[in-house]
């Protein structure tokens, strides 16, 4: 996990903006102005509308990735925001992952994977590319990914192959633990007849996993989702997973604040990365300075410094609740 | 789940085929065949493995699909071994399925996806399609899945949104219960303090989420994977989930015989359909009358041919321990 604790100093900015387009966050005129281009370039009519909403989606992560990246250390794009167009939406995150790496930026892809060991690492090749082909500069990347969201019910066997690929490459996952949602408590707050809940057993799990991969900043390559909306579990959780770093979603738009989020740092202000989506990239909704009449051009720039103010005022407010 | 039992019954065939490409699966002349088109064609030397085995992967589940379509219901393509070559790979995923589709199979997309609510709605556009930019012909489905598989972690608020699109299109998806692979005892096994195991405990989950959307046949849209590596398991969830249709990952390549699949059915011989990838598509190298010299249309006989019998080998299997 050195790299990004590495961007986090850097910045001193321990959050990450969450790439996930829809659209109703991307003004209308942008996803407009691909209609010609997109009609003379893609054949099938019917393919027309999923390619033109990709496009726009990469324009608008475009602009907002241009006006934050000497602010944060990490983006987050959410791949199923993308699965939903299609293949063309998936080109659209690749295109996303690559730039937002070409600007210094540390990619998080939220795609949670997880499945049985062969295909568990099938699936890492989100992290270490493909070998088939490689020449001397190693693998080729297709994904841009710096890290990847993975989903442990089914087990170890099922994790190792993306420890082994981040280790080779230099590069993180980040388990689900105890995610955001209201529901997540259904099976991850279970008591179990041994004494705990399944979301501390997984905790122990994820823990174990990183053994072996602990950094020089103290934490390992295996860090862990712990949702902004479960203060006090995150709390317990700091303490009992000493050497995995949070990944915490659920600020802002889902309710979680910099008080909730405050004890998933460790006593030197390390440990975690907040994430927020919405509220940093459909902050130009909030401004009031929108008009369906502006240019694409100016709906773009709009975004843009929306984005950057919305996420100048979450480092802060993180900032202030730092020890 | 009526769609699907019904193709069941039109092949008289419980089971499915895996199209799990990887590379030691494929012929090797058959991926050095498209090396001269792909040089053409595609512009950045540096991507052209990757999408070189990309189309042979398709090629690959074409002749396997031209050769199985008149005597299974379904196939059961594993996103992952596609996402291992990026979007390539998964151009090749979406033109299996709907080669797939177009030859009358019913199409069970391998993908695992789970997430918190709004990021599930997105995902389940797997099964909506596009509705940006829809005609009168309804959403742009770029996918081509007839069902998807789902991780339960998350909850209900995870499972819902799948719920819906599966209603609306009908079709349906399987949520995992209890997986096939060594390590799957490490959460799903963990005993409750209100009594039961966890994979007990979701198993509940899933009947719950079919409430509602049970077909003519007596199962409901949402399923549940179930191992064949755990008969006794199996046998119990049966008779536990009486409204969902299980999919059973495990026989063959992966130690689990007819008769641990037995008890997976009910006594109708309905209620569960088998699968089996490396077992039918790999026969190919199990035959002895494979040689580096052949060509590659010779060699996509031979993995056709292998695969036609490996599949009637498993119908009868299946068959002989039918109630």
């Amino acid at each position: 996990m050195d790299r990004l604790i590495e961007a986090i100093a850097a910045t001193q900015n321990p959050s990450v903006v969450g790439l996930d387009p829809t659209e109703a966050l991307v003004p209308a005129q942008v996803v407009a102005s691909f209609a010609d281009e997109i009609a003379d370039e893609v054949e099938d009519a019917a393919d027309r509308p999923a390619a033109q909403l990709a496009v726009a989606y990469f324009e608008y992560n475009r602009a907002i990735i241009d006006a934050i990246a000497d602010i944060v250390p990490a983006v987050k794009p959410q791949i199923a925001m993308y699965e939903a167009l299609g293949p063309a939406g998936v080109d659209a995150y690749t295109m996303t992952c690559e730039y937002a790496q070409s600007h210094g930026l540390y990619v998080i892809g939220d795609i949670k994977r997880g499945d049985i060991g062969s295909t568990a690492a099938a699936y890492a090749g989100h992290l270490s590319g493909v070998a088939f082909g490689a020449g001397e500069s190693g693998p080729y990347d297709p994904w841009h990914e710096d890290a990847v969201t993975v989903n442990p019910y089914l087990g170890t066997d099922g994790i190792t192959p993306f420890v082994e690929a981040a280790t080779a490459a230099d590069k993180d996952i980040f388990a689900l633990v105890r995610t955001s949602n209201p529901s997540s408590s259904e099976i991850q707050e279970l008591e179990l007849a041994g004494g705990g809940r399944v979301y501390e057993h997984v905790a122990d799990l994820v823990e174990r996993w990183g053994q072996g991969t602990v950094g020089q900043h103290r934490y390992s390559r295996v860090g862990a989702v712990v949702g902004a909306t479960h203060p006090e579990e995150g709390r317990a959780l700091r303490a009992r997973m000493p050497h995995t770093f949070f990944l915490v979603p659920g600020y802002g738009a889902q309710g979680g604040t910099a008080r909730d989020v405050a004890g998933m740092f460790d006593d030197a202000g390390s440990g975690a990365i907040v994430n927020s989506s919405r509220g940093i990239i459909g902050a130009w909704r909030k401004t009031g300075a929108y008009s369906e009449t502006m240019s694409a051009e100016s709906a773009l720039d709009l975004v843009a410094d929306a984005a950057r103010n919305a996420a100048i005022a979450m480092r802060d407010d993180l900032r202030a609740v730092m020890p």
